[in-house]
């Protein structure tokens, strides 16, 4: 018998060159105030608890709808798009992200993104052996349309409310980029709900633009996994082509159901995370330290140590500080950008009220 | 402003002409007798109705373990796998089968699988856009191992028992094959809790094979989508680059952790359904009808009328009149090997005896 060859001679070229995405921790045990993975710090809707308890053991036994066609449905009449043949609907926002990576990017077919931005999208570009191109911001994060438009990429992925920054595109300048950008348009709107814009109303615009949204930051269903594109039945057809035949699972698809069902309670909940949210950036600004204007459900901001130094290692040092005492949040270090400062998920007023107490702990520690 | 290209210009070629696959119908309401999919005619064990009703709010919002990692040990203990390692989970064991896809298969590098088979692995190499290579059985439905050996298959997916003829690949057999292949070996053991012998013992003894399982059909949860890989450590490394960060949502992960730690309440739910299953096989035998001896959760039988005339015609005579009667099971009309037969899923005793004497009626009737 001759040697066998190992899995790693067997692999694709570019899988064994990839590095896997690394998502925010998650640790277990209640004792961490976790503001790194800009979770909801409200529970979902009551109506989603209840939509659960009343699933039986004979809805687990069988398949789920393979469309998840109520949940498309609610979608698309949640945003008044005309019917459900402007939703799809996903295992999570990222599944939808991925789908598209397939439909139209290769060796030849250009994803383009915005840097720094949500850094799953060269993950996923890297994943599909696909061209990738980056288009920059400058600290302005005011975004170049020109250079988008001209970056002759097949797909454009535009993250809006901008992450980790919180910083928002006006609609206008989303109308503008569509109408003189050739490719496929996705405004990925996993924070749409904090803003003061969005781009669903171009969606029966534009055929080429699509927006993506999820239910886990503004619906507190992180752990459900429940993603949406909405967008021209064309894509949805696509996208129809290439998923999994059952990706959304049957609670998932009760749970979507049921928040969608209760516009009023996550209403209050936006409007108080909002609320949270303006409070501490007021706060800090106030305190001397540079944030950017949020539209999201965290905060971007640039710490000062006591002497005003700003810089990587100082927001390092509050960043370790804040573990040391069971506090998480997010630091980006691979761009002069953002190697400065912290993403802060707004949490519950007890949480942020603990943070903030930390944080003046660690300006007397330094 | 110059004309839009339309969606249709920017999809990838080899998308547009792709045909997706087609699961069997989920038809909505409770007066179907559904012998089309597979599905356990009984609930899931208490212990998971229990388990989902113990999960809170405070689970929903935040995001789930990226890994599994429970769910990953509990499932390697339960097969008696050293750890972990040796455990990937995914949204169905349809994720994995996706997910190796892009782990092995291009252009160059070829995904192999039986015809008749799984009508899933061309539709997933097709949106891969990967070469393929299929080996034909002929009607002994024994395992040709020199043409899997022969074809130079990157990866070779063997269902076993393989659907839809429920016919079981033993395990001396699969030892072999993996002995002699030189490529990636994935037995796909979707219905493996069915059969007489399995292939788990050989997963430690060959790198280069591993075994997908499922929880929808054996522990009654198709609705949960709960697939997962055994096999060694470095091809769940691999799957763990290319998953999506947060694959499995909480529910599923908790229901898999509930449903693997009641073993008593499953091995009784696999047993009534051989009884059942090996009950109609000598019946249907007896009765003059061809039929493969079945190590799955359904049964794949050739029908002959009154007449004892059999054949395509025969058998979709059939299946549209168990369909007027609520009655749905499958037809594979693509293949002469399956042409003239139905795949029918073992249901409870009542749905068989509905199914036995709509049969009769059949009969008496054309």
């Amino acid at each position: 018998m001759p040697a066998k060859s190992s899995i790693n001679d067997r692999v694709l070229d570019h899988v064994q060159a990839l590095h896997a995405y690394v998502p925010g921790k998650q640790p277990q045990g209640a004792d961490w105030i976790k503001l790194n993975t800009n979770e909801n710090p409200y529970p979902p809707s009551p109506a989603v608890v209840q939509a659960l308890a009343n699933l039986s053991g004979d809805q687990f036994r069988k398949y789920p709808s393979p469309v998840s066609g109520e949940l498309r449905k609610a979608f698309a009449a949640s945003v008044g798009l005309p019917n459900e043949e402007w939703a799809f609907v996903g295992n999570g926002s990222d599944e939808i992200l991925n789908l598209l990576m397939r439909l139209f990017c290769d060796s030849e077919r250009c994803g383009g993104y915005m840097v720094p931005s949500y850094s799953l999208y060269p993950v996923l570009l890297s994943i599909q052996n696909a061209k990738q191109i980056a288009v920059r911001y400058d600290g302005s994060f005011e975004l170049p349309i020109d250079d988008v438009v001209d970056c002759e990429a097949n797909i454009f992925f535009l993250t809006s409310p901008n992450a980790p920054t919180g910083v928002g595109i006006p609609t206008d300048t989303i109308r503008n980029l569509a109408a003189a950008f050739e490719g496929v348009l996705v405004v990925d709107e996993a924070y749409g709900a904090f803003a003061r814009e969005n781009a669903l109303s171009l969606v029966e615009e534009f055929p080429n633009l699509c927006v993506t949204r999820t239910l886990s930051k503004s619906h507190s269903l992180a752990g459900m996994r429940i993603g949406v594109l909405l967008g021209n039945p064309k894509i949805v057809q696509l996208l129809d082509k290439v998923r999994d035949s059952y990706n959304v699972n049957v609670v998932s698809q009760a749970a979507g159901l049921a928040a969608l069902s209760d516009p009023e309670y996550y209403n209050g909940l936006v409007e108080k995370i909002v609320t949270t949210r303006d409070k501490y950036l007021t706060q800090w600004q106030t305190a001397g330290w540079k944030a950017y204007t949020s539209e999201s459900n965290f905060l971007f901001v640039q710490p000062a140590n006591f002497t005003g130094t700003t810089g990587s290692k100082v927001a390092l040092s509050l960043f370790d500080f804040l573990r040391e005492h069971k506090i998480l949040v997010r630091y980006f270090g691979n761009d002069p950008l953002t190697d400065s400062y912290l993403r802060i998920s707004v949490g519950s007023d007890l949480e942020m009220l603990t943070l903030s107490e930390t944080i003046d702990q660690w300006l007397k520690s330094v």
